[in-house]
Parts: structure tokens; sequence; C-alpha cells
């Protein structure tokens, strides 16, 4: 029997997947399991999105460009507009997912053995792509003491070397609901800029802000536009996962040329997920006030309700729809396997993501979650009474 | 402006879209252009796909199962035991389209270095995937003259060193149109054996066989199933390119497991691809007869246009829908650009994908080209005759 590669030995599980046979046990049970481990949004698509799916009147679900339908990476220029993102249609390739753009990213920029400088904790994702594309992370830590603030340049620089080829950014962040200041993305830009780096900017949770903080883009900042890569998604934004609509943007043509190879490669995007994109730009402002005052309430109800618990510690996330919350335990790998399989309350339980996923500096976060808000606040408060009946039950509790 | 990779570099652009600039520029001057190059099927997409599209009732387009949904994967085990294929649900991975799969097994199977041995002339995408996942295609070439058949062992042992890790075949064969015969599958079985190799086949034709000679898949081998990696795509079968569905099968467990940390880490395939796809197995009967017996009349009308113009030779091809023709020209890359920029006959030209993008051999497929049969008899006659006026006009043209 051959033997599979290396990478394919490498390749780290998903954190926030590992434990789900667990969950499907607890299910079989009977029990109900609150899924905070996961970022999928249960607030609906925009109607126009799926009256778009449903109006198709076509014979041949043909192939569509590989960049993309112009039309819509036309649109897209409004939509970047309104964030103060000049770009053309060129500038923008649509990709299977924000999943398939860093892949792409990574792929057209990186050679094997290239480093890149991710802060973490970091989306867990992001190392498989790396080690898909034979590239090396080197992790920057941030503290939730510190409240994930950005580490100090001399942090930066001690970690570059001959083979750092970019840093990574995710902002506002997942999975710990940073925004990055204006003073931290200038600090990036002049790092960027001073080693000629590329600034891979996951960007897919602009739409969620939630202070007062102005969101600076990767593409705000001045003379590093050739050295951006941003990358892109429609699925949080429109509560579209499932489509797998994604965009690789940059002003730096050989990288787009590059990228279109691997595109071209690979055919085309999702035809009827760049039909519901195109039409999700339709949505009704109410829509988008609505999806984000929910996140507001949710975020309030979720941080309240966390920090009320005797031993708990959540910062209060900027953006996004997580928080990465300490909790009294020894080790929140068994704590979260633990709720899935050796407890209840009243028939419920919680699935959380255990947050040593998101870190690749062995030890850290042994006793930090991520929690995504994607539930109603009805729910997420009854989440939150069995998470403290949880912490109050479990055997490996601390203080 | 720092680098793009190596690998960004060495991606070959895709043959069959080098010209489309041409084509474009044509369209533009007016001119009809014939789509010879590529492999988009004409015929509709099954009804049922198109109802299931139009008629989804859902609130929230969400994430699917990394490996596919379960209700499909069941379903697929009736689709592949009409072929004498048996297969659990466990086995079968859904992939987004084909290229995905071919992706995702070089991933899985292959470290940077690697070889694995290719019939050329060969789909040029392989070669897109082998550079990205840092393999090497080493290739065995088959001839027009000897109608693409396969070569014998020793030619293939010629090329096996410590380093070849695989065997990918294409069957029925794009480009070629070549169906390998049950002695030929039988050869590389026990070349696959001998030397515990893996062999990738991509069957994503096998609908479309139009001798009497058995379909042979290489799940029929004996003796080598831990070894066979199949690739498969519902984009040709049923008209529906666009939707992005494929999967990766394998009996192996390891490379499953390996597959599905790739899958894991892009979170899902096309959710309303799957939706479509799934409700392709419940197409008519008829639409599958209909299908068949429209690229009947169309290879016939292909092949036996192709072979009345002088100086053309084109073997009959078994499967698929394609052919790789002979032409009386000096250099068919030439040829090709030329129909697009400097001919026209009555407002009219052919868009043919020259064969040497299919050839990694230096200089083969000069005088050669493939020609996919996705129009309609009426257009395929008329290219045929736009194509014979082309050549008697070319300037380059031989004997």
């Amino acid at each position: 029997m051959p033997t599979i590669s290396v990478r394919g030995n490498e390749m780290p599980a998903s954190p926030i997947r590992k434990l789900a046979p667990l969950a499907d046990a607890a299910k079989q049970k009977g029990i109900h399991v609150f899924h905070l481990n996961i970022g999928q949004p249960d607030l609906p698509t925009p109607q126009a999105a799926i009256d778009a799916i449903r109006g198709i009147d076509r014979k041949v679900l043909e192939y569509s460009p590989s960049a993309g339908y112009r039309s819509y990476r036309e649109k897209l220029i409004h939509y970047y507009a309104k964030f103060n993102i000049n770009l053309t249609a060129d500038d923008i390739i649509i990709a299977t997912g924000g999943s398939e753009a860093v892949l792409f990213a990574f792929l057209s920029c990186l050679n094997p053995g290239d480093e890149i400088i991710v802060p973490e904790p970091a989306y867990a994702n992001y190392m498989a792509f790396a080690i898909s594309a034979g590239a090396k992370i080197r992790t920057i830590t941030t503290t939730i003491e510190e409240g994930f603030s950005l580490p100090k340049v001399e942090k930066f620089e001690k970690l570059i070397n001959e083979r750092t080829k970019g840093i990574l950014i995710c902002n506002p962040n997942n999975p710990t609901g940073y925004l990055y200041s204006r003073r931290e993305m200038n600090q990036i830009r002049d790092i960027v800029k001073k080693y000629d780096l590329f600034l891979f900017s996951d960007e897919v949770y602009r739409e969620f802000i939630y202070t007062g903080s102005p969101y600076i883009s990767a593409c705000h900042l001045e003379g590093i536009e050739e050295n951006v890569v941003l990358i892109d998604s429609v699925s949080k934004r429109y509560s579209e996962c499932g489509i797998r609509i994604g965009m690789l943007i940059t002003k730096n043509k050989t990288v787009r040329d590059a990228v279109m190879k691997f595109c071209q490669a690979r055919l085309s995007p999702p035809l009827i997920g760049q039909i519901a994109a195109e039409a999700s730009l339709d949505a009704s402002l109410e829509y988008a006030l609505e999806t984000y005052d929910e996140y507001v309430e949710r975020r309030k109800c979720l941080i309240d309700g966390l920090n009320r618990i005797s031993g708990v510690y959540s910062p209060i996330p900027m953006g996004a729809f997580y928080t990465v919350a300490k909790l009294p335990v020894d080790d929140s790998d068994k704590f979260c396997a633990w709720c899935l399989s050796d407890f209840e309350y009243e028939g419920q339980t919680v699935f959380m993501a255990p947050a040593s996923g998101f870190y690749t500096t062995p030890g850290l976060g042994r006793n930090e979650v991520r929690i995504a808000y994607v539930l109603n606040k009805k729910d997420l408060s009854r989440a939150l009474l069995v998470l403290e009946k949880a912490l109050e039950a479990y055997p490996g509790r601390v203080i």
C-alpha cells in the first residue's frame, strides 16, 4: 500500500470539528447541544439572494469565467467604495470561498520553506493552507490579558529572517474579535514596507464592527499598495457560507497573473453562488441594519453573561462574532470534551471550540475557549446558564 | 515589491484559453467564432436539476458537511453500482469539481519531488495541480499513428524510479477520446501492483463510450483496491460544469483521512451545486439516451468530416467528446492563432486548441489540434467547412 504524503500527515485536524463525534453522540442520547463552536450564522440569507436562485432561467449550468463574472466584479467596485477601498474590476478575482483565496494567495506568493508571520490565536485553517503550499507560519503571540492587541514592532522583527515573505492578519479578528487600531495598522505598514513583505489581510468581518473605532483596511495603507493581498468572502456578511464565494483582491498585477493561472486550472468559481452573491449586493439597507443590531445585542448578552460567571473572563470583542474567553478549568480541551460526553443540565449542553487549536505555540490557550455568538439571544442566555452549571460540576475546575 | 513564488511562475497558461484574447478580438470585428476549443457541452442540464434549484426553500444557505451531504453520497452508491463499482457512502468524498478532487489527491498522496507517470497527450490541468503539490509529471508518449493506445510495459518501467509514486490515467481520455482496453488496464494494474503505486483514474466521461468495448474502471481491477483513487465529476455527464461538483473516491482509508483534512480546511463543497447534482441522479433515462445519441451523431459528423478534408486525419475516438486530429500545417499553435486573427470565411472562423499544450515533451503535437464536439451538427458541419477553407488559405500549409 503506497504511503500518503508528509503534508497529508502534518495537516492539523480542525479544532472546531475534532469534538464533533462527541457532539453527535450527545445528540443521539437526546441531549440538546448549543453550537457555540462554529461560525455558521443562523441569520437569514438576504431574500434577494434566495429569489435570484429560485428565479434561475437557464438551460445549461455552464462554466463561468475563471476570474468570476465581470458584472459581479463591477458591482463589487461600488460595494468596496463604500469602505473607501478603491478598485477596478480587474483588481478583483472571484474565488471559491475565502478559503480558496487564501490557498491561491499562498501558492502564488510563497515558496516551500518561506515563512509568514501571523498573530496568534489565529483562524486555524491558515495553517492548513500554509502546509498545502509548503510554507511555514511563525506566530507572534497576543494575550487575553492585553485584550489581544498587537505586540510591539520589536517582537515582529525578532521573527523576520531571509525566509520571511509576508504577514497575515485577520481584521476584525477571528477568533478574538479584536479590531486593529490605526496605530497598529501603521505599524504593520511600516514593517511591510521596510522588509518588502506581502501583507495578506483577511477582512471578511468588516461589516461587524461594534465600537466607534474606524475600520482600517490593509487597502487604506499608503505606500504598500503592491504588497497587499486582500482576502474576502460573502459567507458571513450575508449568512451564505454554503455558496462558496470569496474574493482575492490585489493591485499587484504580477500576483494577479499568477493567481489567475491557479484559477484557470480549477476552471471556474461556482456559477449559482455568484448569482446569489451578486443579488446579495442588492439586499436592503434594513437587512444590513437588522443583522448588525442583532449581533450588537448578542454580543452584549454573551459578554455580560460570561463576565458574570464566577472565574470567567472575556474581553469585549470589537468586531466579528466571536470571543475568546478564559475559563477556570485545568484544560479547555478536556473541559469542552467533558461538556459533550459527561455533562448535561436539564437535557442540554454546550459545544465550544477549545482555544488551543488557534495557537501554534504549544501550551497556549489551555484555559481559553472560542465562543461564536451565532445563536439567538434566548438560546445564548440559556447556553450561558448551561456553561455556568458545567463549570460548577466540572471535576477539573481550578480556583 | 515582493516576488511571486517559483510555482506561480512555472504554472502553464491553459492551452484552451491562451488564444481567448484573439477570439474576443475576432468577435468584436463581428466574426462568428465556432468554439471547438473547450469541453463546455451545449446540451441542456437535466430539468430535474434546474427544478431542484428553482425549488430551493431555505432561509439560510449554510455550510454543507466537508465530505458533502450524506444523502447525496448514499444515492451515488446506486449510480456507481450500475457500472459494477461497489462503494459505501464513506468511500465517496464530494469535491468542488473534479479539479479539486485531483488537487486534493495530489496534496494528500504526493510529496514535493515525487513523480507520477501520465500518458500524453493529457488534460493540461493535471500539470497545474502537480505543480501546486510540488510533484513532477513524467509523460509516456502515445501517438496518433497508433491511435493513442498505451505503450508497452517496458516504456513505463523505464520511467519508474524511487521517486515514482503513481500513475494517472484519464479513461475515456481527454483529449484523445481513447478508451483503454481490458488488456491495457490489466497491464496498468500489474505495474501498479509490482511497484506499489497510486493509480489516479479520471473517469468523468464514462457515460460517453461509443463502441461495443467494455468500460473498465480502475475500480474493477483486482488486487489494487487500496491503490486506486478515482476522480469523478458531474460536469460533463449532466452538462452542469458551472455547479462545481466532483468526487474523490477511494477504498484507502488512510488516503481518505488525509483528503478529509484538506476538505475540512476549505470547509465545504458548494451547497446549491450538491442539490442540483443530487437531483440530476433522478434525470430520466430519456435524458441520458438523448444526450448519448446526440454525441454519437456529432462524433460521426465530425470524424467523417475531418477525414474528408484533404491532408487531415483523425482516429475514431471511442469515448468522451474530443478528438485529436492531424492537420497539414507547419505549426498548429500558429494555425489556430491565424484562424482567429487573420482568417474568416463568410464572416465565420474556428477556435481550436493547439495540441502542443497537451504534451509535455517539447515539439510534440505541433501538427495536431484538439477538437471538442460540443456544438450541434449543423454548426459542426459548418465549422468543418470553415476549417477546410482555412486550411486552403493558410500560408503555412504543408504538403
